[in-house]
């Protein structure tokens, strides 16, 4: 299996889902990029218990452990401690780091003016400056400094990288971890996995399955995985370099079943394309919008220089008021998509609206043509807006990426 | 401890962040309610053997044991075969149930035209009828059927509960899984744990920590855990009904050491008391944003329906058109917020503008005054966006709840 590692996400915000572990995901696709092989990610609350049941767990079946979080001034932030206990080191106050967290406190403090209750300060900084003996410290990046900690001498267990949670200062301290001693000798000479995505619009998991049976002895050495979410089915291979003429007999294969449906042979999100294929037309858009709120405003100007304005209609009154009084469904759509154009200047125009209750209606229109669609999407605001921002965007990428009826 | 239960959350989309989990959080609060305490999540790829370790690990520690995900059609859906495997029972062919899922199949494909591939069809729906000999099955609520797996006669463990992946049906499942005997014996009679939470801006988590410790031996019973995220800290508290005295004694103290930054002393989000502060006045909204490309307007419209329209502005142009020309940084972001009143005849007008690289300008105009804050959020899209939206809200709340120096 080569080299494994596991990770512990720590805090009961992220177990009950008030923050959402990004940690996690990211630290298991850069070791993945390492071809360092993760297989489970436990996310355990702030208790003792569970994260030393969890670092045990880990530590039988993989190479290194990593953990995130726990690590701030409150009571509830123990990691450091159970990670010591665990690799059975005692920890003990490291003065010259209490120092420099002092430091790093005082003139992030200056910020706001001044150390608002030194003394709860100063208990703050020695209590993240407690470190397992024997363990080497990685300089903080936020105030909490990070640790590798290897088991004490005369046991067997993988080192614990201890990383801090929020998810920047763990992406800054990452290279420092790479570089440890101790971890590189646990990471050296793995041999690269590799990673490769498809995604269809369109078609049901089980004719991809289909697909995916017919091919069986020829897809050898790669693991598939097939997730199907808002319309889009994604399939990812991981692989070994010795294995990829598998992948490209994948590839020609789901290209030849599923024509029309593949949209992206190399991984591209949909938002990608669109922001590419506005680019390389030198199309701006604009966007007119009911039902979403703003919603579609927001994903296409976070991937897209192109666009150049959105409106934001809520009532039926503005929306009737934006088409002409009476165009409501699809006509409506239109109507809306062409006032976009014409109120930002805008080379493509989006409208979206629903005036019924279960259907939303979207358009596009191009200086070549138009295309719309209409979405049964009822439910809750959450779930309406998840199935019509993939819709909106691949009705987006038909108009810009394929002949278009004149409009 | 009372009644404890593990969750294991499949896929390995989610393991690598492709997507998100919803179910892990979803079922933790369910369970929570119920007064059942949900330690650990354990979130694994598409691997049999990684699923069969977690779920011995779990098996280990709890009295329930919960599985999300793996019951689709394709080969890497895996969960059935191993949790049949992991209680000691075969894998057999439910024929009833399989015709059952057939007639489902069949009513969802007549909506797309018909079933395109009748064999493919047929063997998807075999294999999601494949059933642990001794379980009982839940219904399907999409077209996957979930289980109860007790383990087999003779073994020791919790049974295992297997719950379809995507969110909506495994939360429409929910009630069938509670209602099964086997599932009603283990909870039967827990004590519920109740909840609550506190919610601060602009605190430093170390103070807190000071006042938490001087309270100390008053919040016997209460499991206490902070968050610190863009600026809001969120102290959530757990207990038993006859810790409650304490609970009371930590909100009293939180709210005199922090008056004015205890924004929410019953857990209502920010989002939430602008909305009813909006509503209580019989105020409408709308806004006007650059830097954030729709982001405020999809955020606001989400939870009130006080707002009445949007306008995103992308480029310098637009937005010193929105404003007067040269009145960009702090006095622009007024100029945009009261451009958002009048174009939209909104009472309260919101307006977001960046133009130096770093800093953006946020104001609030009322029918009696104006706010306004500078940000400093450089980074990525994402985490400006992240910053700026917390930012927003809290300075609309302020310009609603508070008395506002005339504009």
């Amino acid at each position: 299996m080569g080299v494994r590692a596991g990770i512990v996400v720590t805090g009961t915000e992220v177990l009950t889902g008030r923050v959402r572990d990004l940690n996690g995901p990211w630290l298991a696709e850069e070791l993945r990029r390492l071809g360092v092989d993760v297989g489970q990610v436990v996310v355990v609350g702030d208790r003792p218990d569970d994260l030393r049941t969890a670092l045990e767990f880990l530590a039988a079946g993989n190479d290194l452990v990593i953990t995130s979080g726990g690590l701030g001034p409150t009571a509830d932030d123990l990691t450091a401690a159970v990670v010591a206990q665990v690799q059975g080191r005692a920890p003990r106050l490291d003065q010259a780091l209490e120092q420099r967290i002092a430091a790093i406190v005082a003139r992030l403090s200056a910020r706001f003016g001044g150390v608002r209750h030194p003394e709860a300060s100063a208990i703050a900084t020695r209590k993240q400056a407690m470190v397992p003996d024997g363990a080497d410290v990685l300089e903080p990046t936020g105030t909490a400094p990070g640790l590798v900690v290897p088991v004490a001498v005369g046991r067997v267990g993988p080192p614990v990288v201890v990383l801090p949670g929020p998810p920047w200062e763990l992406q800054r301290m990452w290279p420092a971890a790479l570089a440890n001693a101790v971890v590189r000798k646990v990471i050296a000479d793995v041999p690269e996995l590799r990673q490769h995505t498809l995604r269809l619009w369109g078609v049901p998991e089980s004719d991809l399955a289909a697909t995916l049976r017919r091919l069986d002895s020829e897809l050898a050495g790669l693991e598939i995985t097939t997730c199907l979410r808002d319309g889009e089915l994604e399939v990812v291979t991981r692989y070994p370099a010795e294995a990829e003429p598998g992948l490209w007999h994948l590839v020609d294969a789901v290209g030849a079943d599923f024509p029309e449906q593949l949209f992206s042979a190399d991984g591209a999100e949909v938002d990608e394309l669109v922001a590419r294929a506005l680019s390389d037309r030198g199309w701006s858009v604009a966007v007119v919008e009911a039902a979403t709120g703003g919603a579609v405003s927001a994903r296409l100007t976070a991937r897209s220089g192109q666009v150049v304005g959105g409106l934001v209609v809520t009532s039926i009154t503005s929306i009737t008021s934006v088409g002409s009084v009476g165009s409501v469904g699809a006509a409506g759509a239109v109507a809306m998509a062409e006032r976009a154009r014409a109120e930002f200047g805008a080379d493509v125009g989006v409208g979206v609206t629903a005036v019924a209750e279960e259907s939303v209606h979207l358009a596009v229109v191009t200086p070549t043509g138009e295309r719309s669609r209409t979405v049964v999407a009822g439910g809750a605001v959450d779930m309406v807006r998840g199935r019509i921002g993939p819709a909106v965007l691949h009705l987006l990428r038909e108009a810009l990426t394929r002949s278009v009826r004149p409009g």
